[in-house]
């Protein structure tokens, strides 16, 4: 028996608990690996590390390093720390490449994370920091039953109208499973089945879908709604009746079930209270980096002769300077660090342009009150539709019941995001209200004032998060993860975790550790 | 064309929301009767009532009656308001009947909610009195597909081991939905189907099903779990593979498993932040109903004469005196009442006796670390089990990262219930450690104090909540929602909202109404 097919069987028996219990047990330590930092014993202390980019992956190498006795400097080019982690609120500006420059006019205490916005709950990584910094975190709804699904590509009586999620999952659940108890019981799939299990399986069908009576009927349920919900006194509530079946097929709603969530979208998700940018403010105060971080000083030139790296860089005031370290971890996102003077191994340099970046739009609305929690009973989660220019109306995961709130208005990739970012403000802005107000009609009159964003044109991002093809994967990723002798890459561009937080601190604990074993070493 | 008819065509065309809109035009007003307070304009002002329990039935009344000019008193057998809204914190004194006295011995700040516990979405009228009062809720995490399912009576190597409810979600309906696109594809639904609505049902079952490829095969899928998560560098994740779905199915554990969740049990719900009792905390406090409450004052008779109301009570000193008023809100459970000397006339005695009040068990133990959410990645939610003396195992959804929690060690009904209440504290305490421990190995080692309830052992509440049969519903439930002369009866048993807080709110709603209609006109 191989220790693969061991594990395997261990999985079979026990679930992923036993199995992880058994990777253990055999030293394999996988599941450990991600869900804490390296230790960095010894060896390496007093050494110079000049760390490029003060967003996670930054924040975390300086953070570990300086624990370990490293001299640590991060160069940032903003003003802030955080990269991408931002968090739009009153008086946050931003200017996009060929833009006009954006002061948010949210009210206080009102923001929109339009960087990272949610925390998985197996993203440990970033856990350990909410953990060890004392961030506060609230949960995020990320799947809300009672939220709209809006069609437009759809066809029949249901595209174009706002369906509430339940109806769609219990009517097409329930046809489905019809369906298919139906066709269990007509021993068509007797060959399949054992007695017993077919029995089960009609069990778990009538279950599942909420099938009546010995033919197994799907007749609606109470989860799918109420035509008027039960009450006191006389009102046992007017139960709420399915839709044609034929209908939902056509309407195109069912796109957004599935048997459980995508991974990276499961239900149980964690945000900071206050704002994306508590996890980088984290760090930086209660963590003690702030005072190694050298702000709005810009990369310039990134040199290195086999005992140092030199870095060039210009001030906030126009001053130059060199500084000078033993190691260089560099988390400048690719799409940036290609057009700098960066010095790199001719490998390196192709291997860069492997990534491609994604185009990626966000629009936050201020809306003066919280029309969707008070007239549409809908407390966070997603407006879903497949509107690719939209892809999803958001709605906050707190100040619940409060005065105002700010929503998503949209969250578009690739070619849509590159339409709609050239837009300007204004556009954008009356382009979600449009889409907004087909499926709440107070939309438009409660809009107060917004906030976009097109990362890809965002000067110090030049895009969302790194894209790999499998070609470019196999070929240029495994090229940027080795140092360039004393240069170490990190960043979510580096990690199978693209795009979110934890990307960036895993990529960091990665790169931190290699050094650290060579600089022991050294 | 009946008015009924076309609301339902509404309803098929444009959802819910239309529907209630239109029932809004037709002024049927069904949607709005509850979720706020009645209007109470003129004619009672100054007019006495006495109301009979500080629930939140009692304190409804006697909030909006006061708000209207009528002079409330309540009468409150307990040194505290809230009725079964209670929340078990440091110091918190629980007796039950023939049983000892408990002194909740958690560490300050955690605690654990023992009475009602959750706010679904739809609440409208808890929700409405949260927003009044400026109550600070969060989210309470009712579905959370990392938790555990573990079956005692199922069979197979699946049973009696914790499994992921994700991974018992994506194999039970990835199978479900391989089996019937292959019945589908093989033209056996055809007379069912044209050919248009086949080829959406089949991309509607890969979709939800994550089936794969020509033959619609399930093979697994990422939301499932992984057995090494994708991270950085080099780790592009283990994926796992399926249980064999006769496992699935011998096991059990589908039977949590529904197309949408029960409309009561929905995932998007609240709880205040610190605990449930900051619902009545609300109306005693921001509300200014504590002034009108006598509290420890216990009602012995019950007296009517055709123009005042007179109760006869016993304060906490023993002291004894008769309260008089024009009308009366009696809130007191039925379970209770019905023991009372208090003059009702005898249909109202007989209707009594229609309902059952429900045997209900819970317990708290606080554990000295949060092992759940360090060692299995587990923030809220239940762990469900088809062991009925234990029902569900619920983790805390606050205080999340924090170093302690207390969690819900079981929550059984009516003859479970009735069994388990007949043990000790401490023997409660061992028995749910010994369910406990079988799906968390640090469950018994991170005990460290526990504080359980037998709600049909408490003595003012006799019973969870009241139960109707559907013959008793129909014969003795309206009989009670009459008043008797002056008075009035509240409280949940007089809702379809029973057990819940909102049950209460709404029948309070309907009484005042009713009383205040009287009270103008007389």
């Amino acid at each position: 028996m191989t220790r693969r097919s061991f594990l395997e069987g261990l999985g079979q028996i026990g679930g992923t608990s036993l199995l992880l219990a058994g990777m253990e047990a055999f030293g394999m330590g996988i599941a450990s690996a991600q869900t804490a930092p390296p230790p960095l014993q010894g060896g390496g202390k007093g050494k110079k590390v000049i760390i490029l980019g003060a967003g996670v992956a930054g924040l975390t190498s300086a953070y570990e390093l300086g624990r370990a006795g490293y001299d640590v400097t991060v160069i940032e080019a903003r003003s802030f720390a955080g990269g991408r982690s931002q968090t739009a609120r009153k008086g946050f500006q931003l200017t996009e490449l060929g833009g006009e420059t954006q002061t948010c006019q949210f009210d206080d205490g009102y923001y929109i994370n339009h960087g990272p916005w949610r925390i998985p709950f197996h993203h440990r990584s970033t856990l350990h920091y909410v953990k060890q910094f004392g961030i506060e975190v609230e949960l995020f709804n990320n799947d809300n039953d009672n939220s709209y699904i809006y069609t437009t590509q759809g066809k029949g009586p249901l595209a174009r109208k706002p369906l509430r999620k339940m109806e769609v999952a219990a009517d097409a659940r329930g046809n489905a499973a019809e369906i298919l108890a139906k066709v269990t019981q007509s021993g068509a799939l007797d060959k399949q089945f054992g007695a017993d299990d077919k029995a089960l399986f009609l069990e778990y069908l009538k279950t599942e879908g909420y099938l009546e009576g010995k033919d197994y009927a799907y007749r609606g349920t109470e989860g799918r709604g109420w035509i008027s919900k039960p009450g006191a006194g006389l009102h046992p509530g007017v139960p709420s009746k399915p839709y044609a079946f034929t209908d939902v097929l056509d309407s195109g709603a069912w796109r957004v079930l599935a048997s459980v969530s995508e991974w990276d979208q499961q239900r149980t998700m964690f945000q900071p209270k206050g704002g994306m940018y508590m996890i980088p403010t984290g760090f930086v105060t209660k963590g003690g980096v702030g005072d190694k971080i050298r702000f709005s000083t810009v990369v310039e030139k990134i040199r290195q002769n086999g005992r140092t790296v030199d870095v060039s860089v210009v001030d906030g005031t126009g001053q130059r300077s060199v500084v000078s370290g033993d190691y260089c971890i560099c988390t400048i996102p690719l799409s940036v660090l290609k057009s700098i003077d960066n010095g790199l191994s001719a490998p390196k340099q192709t291997a860069m342009n492997g990534a491609a970046y994604a185009p990626v739009g966000k629009i936050g609305l201020q809306m003066k009150r919280r029309f969707w929690e008070e007239n549409h009973w809908i407390y966070g989660g997603h407006i879903y539709t497949d509107d690719m220019d939209i892809v999803s109306v958001s709605l906050p995961s707190t100040g619940w019941l409060g005065p105002k709130g700010v929503l998503l208005g949209y969250y578009q990739f690739f070619a849509n995001a590159a339409k709609v970012s050239a837009l300007t403000h204004a556009q954008r802005t009356d382009f979600a209200l449009s889409f907004g107000e087909k499926v709440f009609p107070e939309y438009r009159d409660s809009f107060e004032t917004s906030f976009s964003v097109a990362w890809h044109r965002v000067k110090y991002n030049l895009g969302g998060w790194a894209m790999w093809s499998d070609e470019s994967r196999a070929r240029d990723y495994p090229v940027l993860l080795e140092p360039d002798d004393r240069i170490y890459l990190a960043g979510e561009h580096l990690s199978y975790i693209g795009g979110w937080q934890a990307g960036g601190i895993e990529s960091a604990w990665m790169q931190i550790a290699a050094l650290h074993k060579r600089a022991s070493v050294a």
